[in-house]
């Protein structure tokens, strides 16, 4: 069993500024949380961050046939990026929407997600917790 | 740690009829799975469905002071019951909004959530996995 | 052949002080007639009526696999309540819609009714006779 | 007592194509089901197709003072038609907007009828059962 | 001269936790000093509250004939509630619409009451006092 | 100098029926006084009525080089027709809009001409006053 | 016969710069021919220009009682100057509204007018003819 | 104790015209209860009315430390004048925003306030007597 | 294999007055190009005009089982003429929508279709060479 | 070389309350900041402020031919008054839109300025130094 | 003659995922058979395909003075991107807009391009011969 | 004292085409003039220009800690890029919304500014002369 956990723009900077939303540990720090989780769990996990919509949806694509699962925060590009939304459509590889922070508790622009009608479920406002519940939910999907 | 899963309106039908959407077992199926994991974690847990809306207030305000965390499928309320926003509002357990189907790929009326601004965070789209995530992310709340 | 009348909220006061909307007979002498028709027509023929969106989805769930055919005038609740929707969605009794006045006539939220698409069909702006022809409609849905 | 009943565009396909919308039977067939319901019924009735709006408004002119109610299956105009709307608005024979198909549970489009407020009532879902209905309900009216 | 105040959901909650908004003191605090002033003024009061809008429309009904005025606060009903609409439309008890907070100034979607176009009047942002000013103003509608 | 009144739908129904709105002289007697002042001021005048689109296109034709000017009471058509929108401006006779009624003190729907933007002017709210100022105002955009 | 034109902001302007709009002649030039037609027709004719809303509603709110007919030129005010729309309602003068250039066929802001609700009419786009033809108008609506 | 009554555009024709709305008597009448009552209460009342903007801006600024307390039927300006919103806002003095009618249930531009926001609260529907309400009002929000 | 081309309202003016936006040659040239195409091509060629929305529905009935392929330029129609789309839904003659303006760059109701839905594709900004790649495409549609 | 500086309502408030927003310093201060700039810069410069939507487009006519360019802060009326935006298109002085908060990060409603289109262009958010920035802007417009 | 087919994001999935919808060929398969056409027309031919929208926005930017013409399927770009727009707007080279299947005909965010207003037309609809399609309407552009 | 100018989508081709909209200096001139102005003040400035949403967010990530102020054109991204918006959040320079061109008196898309509500002001309009507006704006804010 192989996932991928792919962040979108500004994911990067977690931890660095935002904190009060996002809370103090960095992407880096997120991303080893999760790491531990799936050697425990006998899951093989690799990472990919890009600020850049071509260069997520290229990784994207690159899941088709290579991972079991993914997990994407799409950042802001979540809120307005067809694009993505076709390139999830375009692979078989299921997909879980993560957030950090309870997007509809925040601005009105972040309401709307484009690419929800194409991942196979929603998880968010649980800090970097987050992750590791759909690492958990992935478990569920693909095992099934 | 005392938690309490709440089930509004048609919650009762699942695995009556719309087995193509919600999957094949009952609400009490469910609650059973829901029961052997907090047993497993040490965690209290109660259970409460209906239909009605001022039910379902009468039961969120029982909450104040008197469990650790909630977690809310309030069904097809989820879209227009402000009042059950406010009764979230009104007290001071955490409250995780919860969807077995992912509400973002069915019919637009079910896009919108007006109790996600009230509850910590949400999960949608894993079946009854769905509850067992919060579970999950409830505990990491109230550990925090 | 076994069907039910169902009216929500508000319609209990037929009769009693909108007149000129919906004539002067009460709820009471309208299920007379349909009672009245029913038995011409040899259909064993229920009636209930409650204020409360819950009590009215519970029926409508009692309806499942015990009516043949149901006639629901859900009031008000037709323009907003999407749990009512769900309710009609999650059993397999076919519903009729009706209303004694002409909806789209009256005020602009009244013009949109969220139970329709659940619905085999609507009759409305016939008064009382709305019921009648309801269960004519009824007949020939159940015989087909 | 006489009446007529008025179709509007694409009514005379009926039968020909969309089958599984509208059943198999064509106008003819349904002409002739209402046809046989009047004469058992005494009532004089006649029938009229067009698929032009303007012919559609001229013989809803000629409906003033020479017969007791209408039945209208407008087709698309339903939906933007407001000089039919007029039309209906400039004579004084009761018309009853009638469709097949339960528009509600169809296009977004077809959720909105323009000539509702200036009819009687509406029969929608029903097949060719709904302007049977419409003439039952015709005798409602005129009756009173 | 006989008034009632009716209050909607969320309501038995005030002084409990959204002390902010509303102030300290609890529902049967502000009945208290409410019945106080109506004992002063010579006026029998009743008093009513529950979450449920069923409920709500039950005792609307019941102050036909039998109250001279009434005292509505429904809470987060106010704003989608075309039933209390309804059942206050289906009386002749004058009503009057009471808010405690300036409703105006909070969330966008309490800016709209459905239930205004059927009240003699509304007060809001008032503290309890809007209770006090609403007896004041019945008074005058009563004795006009 | 020669000009044309160009009636739409409905409006042969002119002092037929709707009296209240638009007085009770028919399309006869207002194109008689027409006649009449054209004939003082020494204009030639052509009238047509049509409630089909299609021949009040071909009549909005035939206008290109026949005409010094046109006056046009589309009725209804007014506010969707964008055929005859389109037909205003693919010839060089310049038209003026009239109306009896002040259509911007009616229903919504009446609020918005999608004709007005091709048309040199408006006229609305004099009854058949409005077509004899329509000539008035031609006759100055004529001479110009 | 005692008439008064009131012209509302920037109309002052009128010849001054925007001359392909309204033509070249300043509103003093309109002014005197408007002046020659009453006086020819035996109309007492007032006016009056500002740019200010306040002077506009004072000079309207002194039509009462003592002018047979008020043509208004509202200039941008036309568009959301509600108040004024009070004031016309405030008055038993009949007003009609004027305006040079064809609104409808210029900016998006321009074609909603919300006094034309309280008018007796609308004439647009004839240049200073517009106002011509509304004391004509007039004429026609007094003398009935 | 000091207030101010500050009334906006079209209030000086009350009494004069739109009797069936706001009642037969004259706002110099309405002024002189809301002085008579404030006599009794010791309270020190002045009066103001203007139908322009500027001067009513000019008016609330002049309360900046100068009343305690203000009453404001702000008209039509009610609707759209976000200048006067900024007016409240840049003074101290808490303000309550009046109505005669109740604004909700006439046409639609009457339900949208742009002051409210920025007033402690509204009083609608009452009549003059809804000025009354007010100095009731404020006597509470001052002495707390 | 044959097919028709079928034109609606205002095309017939073609090359006559608007030149700027389609070019000078007419309606008659362009069919005589699309004809020679087609006689090289070995196809036989129909073709229609006409401004009357029933006309072009009757004109695309006949369609059904008769022709191989449609092209239609529906003019302003294709904006508001859902009769026309379910006329073309009615038959199984596939269809191609074509427009020899950009209409994307013109008046924002261009920017709408209604018929896109029920055609095969849609040739939009290209002059009359618009027709002839509409033939092409028809041909591999019809060979496929 | 000779400016013109216009503030609109509230300006005249500015630094004796909102001081969070706009800082301390008032409306005199500021003035006399530019007035130093422009003595320095070797401009003549006129200051001006009201409340009055009239009497500011009364000074902005003023500008034609008087002023090589001025600035204007329209305060709240920037968000309405179309009345403004057709008097600053009456004169040929070249306008400069300022703002002192950056008002595109305050309330939905001060995101849109209807005279944004007839400015030559916008500073907003510099506080007392978007004045400064805009004699800057006007010198760099004047000069070409 | 050189022209250029940029194709955009998920456009290198084609033929490997959603057959369904846009056929078995891959997009090398595609572009072979452009590139065959265009040999036979004798006509240079470039191709470019990415996912980044910066890129292909820099590619757009290289067409200005190098190609004669540009064929561009945006992908999801086309509903959003206005930089794409802006790209296009930036260069003197022909652009014809291009999709595989008909958009119209798909989810309500295909239906508005961004990107028409600077395109000479639009191809939808016809697979890959969308494509040929574009370079005959390219040689037709070009030669003119 | 260090800052940064970022250029967004297109405006590499500043200078190239759009001539009559932007002027006729090339990007390379505009930033040469600002690499003056910022010698002559003793400012160090760099300059940074990309097509691509990602590159342009990392270069705005790297201003964090490294620059004292960034003067940003979006370019078209203004209008939809919340990926920037978002960027611009999680740094702590202070940034400038700067446009060439007064995008209010553009089309309608490009009125919305997404990034302004985290930009500390705005300056549009001004030609290249905006950038040199920027730089004085940002010595305001950073000697502050």
């Amino acid at each position: 069993m192989k996932i991928i956990v792919i962040n979108g723009p500004n994911l990067n900077m977690t931890g660095i500024r935002e904190q009060s939303v996002y809370g103090t540990c960095t992407l880096a720090d997120i991303n080893k949380k999760i790491a531990d989780k799936c050697e425990k769990d006998g899951i093989e996990c690799d990472f990919f961050q890009s600020n850049c919509e071509g260069a997520l949806i290229d990784r994207i694509h690159s899941c088709h046939k290579n991972y079991d699962g993914a997990i994407l925060n799409a950042g802001a590009y979540t809120h307005y990026s067809y694009a993505i939304h076709d390139a999830i459509h375009s692979v078989d590889t299921p997909f879980i929407e993560v957030h950090m922070s309870n997007v509809h508790a925040r601005e009105e622009f972040r309401h709307k997600s484009v690419i929800s009608p194409v991942c196979k479920g929603v998880i968010a406002g649980f800090g970097h917790n987050s992750y590791l519940l759909a690492v958990e939910a992935l478990k569920g999907i693909i095992e099934k």
